[in-house]
């Protein structure tokens, strides 16, 4: 769970969020939660090198540029031997807790080895690390069309 | 098919062109279709205004800069009642046509009308101009893990 | 003063906080100064369009991506009659006080009216609400070689 | 002399190129310069290392995508023991030769060890590339208000 605080510069010519922009904001969660928290549990390698190997987002509403922040909330889709899946969403949380979905999205990661320059399988450490933030039945951005 | 130049920018910290920057190009790759190219052919109100409401993409090699701009070949995959499909390959062609495919992805979009500020359906003109470029077979971000 | 969060992103692929990326943050800190502030001392127009005219910034220390947010002090430097100055510091505070400059900036702003895509003069109520955040003796980014 | 296409992304919500982007020409210009031509002529650690010092930019017009490039005209304005300065315009060249003028900017660059990673002086074989490329009397961003 991260906030994002939005950029007026995010909006392109139409005014709105751009496209582009929103998966910006999947990697700031995403950087808040493996550079930030996770080398506070022991995946301090995650947090030195992780590549996107696939990203499918679905966008369920416009976002225009305000003050507040908007949420994005993340969770471990599934753990295997050399990848991870991340879910995401990207709301608003009303007073009351209804939820205004902009965005619902995921991605498929990969450990990296920076010195190696090359992938590497993920170490029984991050393995615990990862499947403690599993959330199995998230949603998930389905082919909506 | 668009050339879309790198920018020395589009590097991240980790020195590749971020994955974020990717569905930059396919945007720039989009807008010389749709206002570049689609306008001559009288489409001209998808050029005014176009929504995204899904990306796929799945990344295949590291890319870096290099002054060389890269292809990036876009086709329409299904035209439907008020949503279009695009395919999108993201490559270099070498010398003798080998192709260094960096990432395959696919997005739907959605006419949308800029004055009301709501979405649209497909007119028959811009059907006819969408439905040259079909191309049903191209290559698709299958989920790659 | 306002506290601008940085991302990830604005690292390029020098490891640091790249230098187009500094007026990303003046540019923030004066619309959270001009849309979200302004307004409710009566300089609504002002929040609506400004154009940059002239901007100067001097680089003192490289920043690096951090979670914390780094603050911008803005300030207005001079106002004119179709124009007014403001000067930045882009700076960490520490616990005791003592301030780390990375950046002192100064720009011109002309407001702007959008309907008619003309510049325009600074109404009397705007002098008002700009003169009071007037502080002539500010640093400024004297050109340091 | 560099050519530097723009992108629809470098729209803000006004529908101009943001103020910010053109900075972003001005750093793709440099990266032509130094990169992609220098190296040819004895400057590689000059290519490797550069950091901004101080930017001047003077906005003269307003900017619009547009499939064409923008041209960026890159000078050098003096050579001093441990910095350089660069000048720039940013125009479009009509077809009877008129110049239609964007920007006006200068920047102040250090050489940079990134091994080190420090700055340093700047060495003789340097010092030839950057004087071939002198131009004293070239336009300069004068504070205009």
């Amino acid at each position: 769970m991260c906030d994002v605080p939005l950029r007026w510069a995010d909006m392109d010519a139409f005014g709105h969020v751009n496209n582009v922009v929103y998966l910006r904001y999947l990697q700031e969660a995403r950087v808040d939660m493996l550079f930030v928290h996770a080398p506070e549990h022991g995946a301090e390698q995650l947090a030195r090198g992780v590549i996107v190997k696939w990203h499918e987002i679905d966008y369920r509403a416009p976002l225009h540029f305000r003050p507040a922040p908007v949420r994005v909330e993340t969770w471990v889709t599934e753990v295997r031997a050399a990848s991870f899946g991340l879910g995401y969403e990207v709301l608003d949380l009303g007073p009351d807790g209804q939820r205004t979905i902009y965005a619902v999205a995921a991605s498929v990661l990969v450990p990296y080895d920076r010195a190696d320059g090359r992938i590497r399988r993920i170490a029984s450490r991050e393995r615990e690390v990862l499947e403690r933030l599993l959330e199995l039945d998230g949603p998930a951005p389905r082919r909506s069309r």
